[in-house]
């Protein structure tokens, strides 16, 4: 099936419209008709080669929703006409103990994990093309029921921003009343913010933008410091039981280990470039950790969409096309967007005809065989 | 009371001969005459003023082993003539949540704790001298019960080393049969090593001395990988579940992440100074924590010295002079000691009489009020 979108051909080029053509439906498998993509800092980490792991050509595109067009042989789950939602992920292992705990996204199978585009976690010379694209065909146990609450454009960033902000609230234990940090508000922070109140959480949010505080104290943080005010860092010493660190870039760790209490974590899910060299002593005398966490499970991704859906939790969309997905990504780089842009797919697919016509012609993804079947 | 021992007066000095008075015995505590003090890399750094927070004039020592000689109106769980041990702390609030879980050395009361030596944790303009001395006055609450089964000198490392080691172990939830790496294999790595056997776990020894390979086997690591064998390392990739980082300066976080499985936490016991500059995609990855853990709390080191008791558990020891404790700490930071050394204090008693009346008479040092007694 040939399928149009928008690509990087290689390392810090613009994307263009490209096509290819996606494998055919197999058992067990549901295809989808996009409707929405989310755009996330890692589309744009990814197009510029920033982990040092991309694999070109790539297609983005993470926070997908769409409609079920068709269905595999054997698909359990869904039906033809169905609303849903494909997130970071794509394939897995699905008999490795990670896998069995509902930890795909860790799963240590001959290929790892298979992202939803840029391939398996452990390169294989294989590659998997994303949503910034009119179709994509997933397995059925890696596809997400949007609850009917949610509209679909903003259910899209829940399938990375809101599950890789939710899993490591859960993973590392926070409870209601403790108080829970979120560093950098962006289109993670933002709705890390939402989460932890709905978990309980006094939300302390960090921002090194002044300018932002009415609008992340909109979102229901109950204290925002901006991190260059003295009196606001010194007042927030020692006070997180855990804090999300989701800024996307390279930055100082010194400047958050103050934030948190003995025995706290401070959770690493933006930065996965370098932290500058730092003095773990702070770590060494309060017994703090500071982890790292990837996305969410599959039941953890459904988890979040229900938590959103019955919380009333909603990302704060900007509505893009996708012709301006470049300009897109400046915007986010510079900062200036609140919260998260969606691209309307709509507007792809009415220029299919001209596109399919004069783009670049992409090599076959592949996405990995449905094997390993729950047979629950 | 005037007690005679060894101290440095200001960062980079050498130790030199000193006397001072101690505040006399009062309710609640108990007077040791010091036999035995281990000689640990902390009291280097703290003599070099490594960490930025030494006290001067400093007299170190926190692995001390003695007798008590008198004892204080209400002291119920010693007596006169019982061998007793005092680690890193002398002094807590003992009414923080801290204190309450017996996590004394992270006590948040308004001194915080008060290290044996080198003053409380939040710096108030006291101090307190350590055990490279003749004789200590400790509240009971701090005072360490000797097991009958481990010799006095053998004790000693137990009470830092040790419960520096164990401790982690047992927050970070090490299981029998997991997989336990030891980075550094010095005087705590040595101890870490002999632990985490008795604890059940299979112990990976990280060494970058190739010719101690014999000796840390010796001590029971079911495998020792020398840092710069490629194929060691490539072997014992993600094959850790517990890390406990041992080594005392600054070093390459990557160099070791590498060994960490997914959801696994290394922990940083030695290394209070830096980290270089490191990339947390592995950490993401993974799901991987870097923790750090200081020392141990009171009711945690007397378990350790049960365990190592039990387990016939021993520290290696080579029996200096108080006299030779410069040549030791230029020993130490050669690593040319297998693996700890331990001061007999007859030596510097042996000198009581000529020390007492030429050497710098340091001014006394203070160890907080025994306020806040545990009353069950």
């Amino acid at each position: 099936m040939t399928v149009i979108g928008y690509g990087a051909l290689s390392a810090h080029q613009k994307l263009q419209a490209v096509s290819f053509d996606r494998e055919p439906l197999r058992d067990g498998e549901v295809e989808i008709d996009i409707e929405f993509c989310g755009v996330c800092h890692s589309d744009i980490h990814q197009c510029a080669d920033d982990w040092e792991n991309s694999v070109w050509p790539c297609v983005p595109g993470h926070e997908i929703v769409g409609t079920v067009i068709k269905i595999g042989a054997g698909v359990r789950k869904f039906a033809i006409g169905d609303t849903v939602g494909v997130g970071c992920m794509v394939n897995s292992c699905q008999v490795c103990a990670a896998c069995k705990a509902g930890d795909e996204q860790y799963c240590t199978g001959p290929k790892s994990a298979t992202f939803t585009y840029n391939g398996p976690k452990l390169p294989d010379g294989s590659n998997s093309y994303g949503g910034f694209s009119d179709s994509i065909t997933v397995r059925e146990e890696f596809v997400l029921a949007i609850p009917a609450a949610i509209s679909p454009a903003q259910a899209a960033p829940i399938l990375c921003a809101g599950v890789t902000t939710y899993s490591p609230m859960k993973h590392f234990g926070l409870k209601p009343g403790q108080s829970l940090g979120v560093a950098g508000i962006g289109g993670l922070g933002h709705m890390a913010v939402q989460i932890g109140k709905a978990l309980g959480a006094a939300v302390t949010a960090f921002t090194t933008t002044a300018d932002k505080i009415d609008a992340v104290a909109a979102l229901g943080a109950d204290r925002v410091i901006v991190m260059d005010d003295a009196a606001d860092v010194a007042a927030a010493a020692q006070t997180l039981d855990i804090m999300i660190d989701t800024i996307p870039y390279p930055h100082d760790l010194a400047d958050y280990l103050g934030f948190m209490k003995p025995g706290s974590t401070l959770v690493v899910v933006g930065n996965m470039m370098e932290f500058a060299a730092f003095n773990p002593g702070p770590l060494v005398f309060n017994r703090i950790a500071v982890a790292g966490s990837l996305i969410g499970g599959i039941a953890e991704t459904q988890a979040v969409l229900n938590l959103c859906a019955e919380h009333g939790i909603r990302p704060e969309i900007e509505m893009i096309e996708m012709a301006d997905i470049n300009h897109a990504f400046d915007r986010i780089k510079a900062g200036d967007v609140r919260f998260r842009h969606v691209i309307d797919m709509a507007s792809l697919k009415a220029e299919k005809a001209a596109i399919a016509k004069g783009c670049e012609h992409l090599p076959a993804p592949t996405r990995g065989e449905p094997v390993n079947r729950k047979t629950a």
